[in-house]
């Protein structure tokens, strides 16, 4: 049990778990119980990314020597700030005898537990990155414990369609789960447009939900209404609750997938009594929302958006397969990175 | 809608909630769905009186010009610093045709909502506060909206009483409702000696669970051995998710009611599978929780502890009538004080 969630690997503060250490362990050396994968791409979160442009004002340079140091010190690509990391892509280099993961060597996959936990050493400089994307082309070694999750890239799909779409896979597999909590609830998506709020839509529509998305513009507007898995489509700041439950108020469930702050407070009001909310934003202040529910007397239970949902890589790339509106949305957005 | 979440009282800046807003109108005359209260005492947020007794050196007279300060300039106690506000007891002075809160004219009420949403105009200058303790002392009128949360105090308690177990009744309401979706769970609660600890405690007992507490010292141990509502009780510390587990892992609920950033693998690591984990603590980290349990590949439901359950107020105060033990875990932690 101890070995199996990487506790060895923790070089300070002692006793706490990967995720929550300071530095890691990232030796290429494995464990029994360890895989490690040879890295070839990151895919840095995207509240991350956009906090590190911002910092440096979109000079790819300096952000890529900050991504540099962060992985330097930390022996992980956990940026300090956000408190987010991102996952990968590589090859399956070596297998300890005793991992329970279910890889080979060679196999081509992607991890899909977070980069904040995950040992990494680069060892390419990223020298093939020009630093103004979340996309991040990279050569060096990564660990996977034996309490992992991993996934073999399908065959049918490119490997940065498949990664960006493990990279949100927990949410539409939530938003299944809730939904099929109430009879034709409403669904409310903060964020529709995006990668995990389309697929969220999707999940919704499938599992028999009304949808409405708020999105931010015309352009979001016009690229989610072709894809058909909404409803109904409002445009509206999703931080400005009034605005948000004035255009899309009464959701039995609301699921927020917009990486900005703030977004808290118009989510629980656009929230029927007895309804549920559901973070999936990084960006979101657990105050906030704990605070903010009691301040409007809001019924409502607000979920933590947990990542891991036993069959949620399969369960998206599934929706992404059979909605083939949601899979072009997702190559523009790739595309347009 | 509008009105009753009080936006005509925002002045600035506009299109917020009256929490997020810098400065709201504290008059005293109220619309059709609004109560007016005559306030006899604050009680400030504990975090709010130390930053401003740090910061005047504990001089009463300037810490009493910087509260009258800030309710004159923002129209209510909103502590620019630390953001928190606190609570306040009165009697009710005017009720609005068209209020729904449970009210009438003379009722002696304490409000449930933070002093950080809530118009308020001091009319005494705070003459009878010294300004060193957090209990103030005042004479004014304080505003209640349509939506907000109120609960008369009760006659048979002290009214420092009622207010603590105010202050917390959130948390063994959130308890009853979830413990009630499984059949004779086992519950952990993390912190189970303080106030929402050993009342989440009593309401799992009452529902039917088996309960476990984690605290942090022997002398806590002892106290709560004899309020009779946990079944086991272990000395741990919270922040170490590794012993947290091997003393009480395998729990259907997990409940987080340590005030100390850190706990957040732990209870993770110590729910069992599609268990539920409630965090309380207003010291949890959002990102930590959700790529806790994502990095753990832990099929656990999160929920952030919501303050407000219909009825919190009455559920917290008839277990502590019933729970006499309980109720001496109270009053000894109010003459520590």
């Amino acid at each position: 049990m101890a070995g199996s969630v990487g506790l060895h690997r923790v070089i300070e503060p002692a006793g706490v778990l990967p995720q929550a250490a300071w530095r890691l362990d990232a030796s290429p050396e494995i464990g029994p119980d360890e895989v490690r994968i040879r890295v070839q791409r990151l895919n840095l979160d995207a509240a991350s990314f956009r906090q590190l442009a911002q910092k440096h004002g979109g000079d790819g340079a300096k952000i890529r020597a900050e991504v540099l140091e962060i992985v330097g010190t930390r022996g992980k690509m956990h940026n300090p700030v956000t408190g987010s990391g991102g996952m990968l892509i590589g090859v399956v280099e070596e297998v300890g005898p005793e991992s329970p993961l279910p890889v080979k060597q060679g196999d081509r996959v992607a991890t899909l537990v977070s980069l904040t936990l995950t040992p990494l050493r680069i060892t390419d400089g990223l020298a093939n990155w020009d630093g103004r994307s979340e996309q991040v082309p990279a050569d060096g070694t990564a660990i996977l414990f034996g309490r992992s999750i991993v996934g073999v890239l399908p065959d049918d799909l490119p490997a940065e369609l498949a990664l960006a779409v493990y990279d949100v896979c927990g949410a539409p597999a939530l938003v299944d789960r809730v939904v099929r909590n109430y009879r034709e609830p409403a669904v409310l998506v903060l964020g529709g447009a995006g990668k995990s709020g389309s697929l969220s839509l999707a999940a919704a529509k499938r599992a028999g939900a009304r949808t409405t998305a708020i999105v931010v513009s015309e352009a979001e507007r016009d690229a989610l209404a072709q894809a058909g898995v909404a409803d109904e489509i409002a445009i509206a700041d999703a931080r400005n609750p009034v605005e948000v439950a004035q255009k899309a108020g009464g959701a039995d469930i609301t699921v927020v997938c917009v990486d900005v702050p703030g977004c808290e407070h118009g989510a629980i009001l656009a929230t029927a009594e007895k309804g549920t909310v559901i973070f999936f934003s990084m960006a979101t202040s657990f105050s906030a929302a704990a605070l903010g529910a009691e301040g409007l007397a809001a019924d409502v239970t607000m979920l933590v958006g947990n990542g891991y949902v036993p069959g949620h890589a399969d369960f998206a790339v599934d929706l992404l397969r059979t909605t083939p509106a949601v899979r072009a949305l997702f190559e523009k957005r790739i595309a347009g990175d």
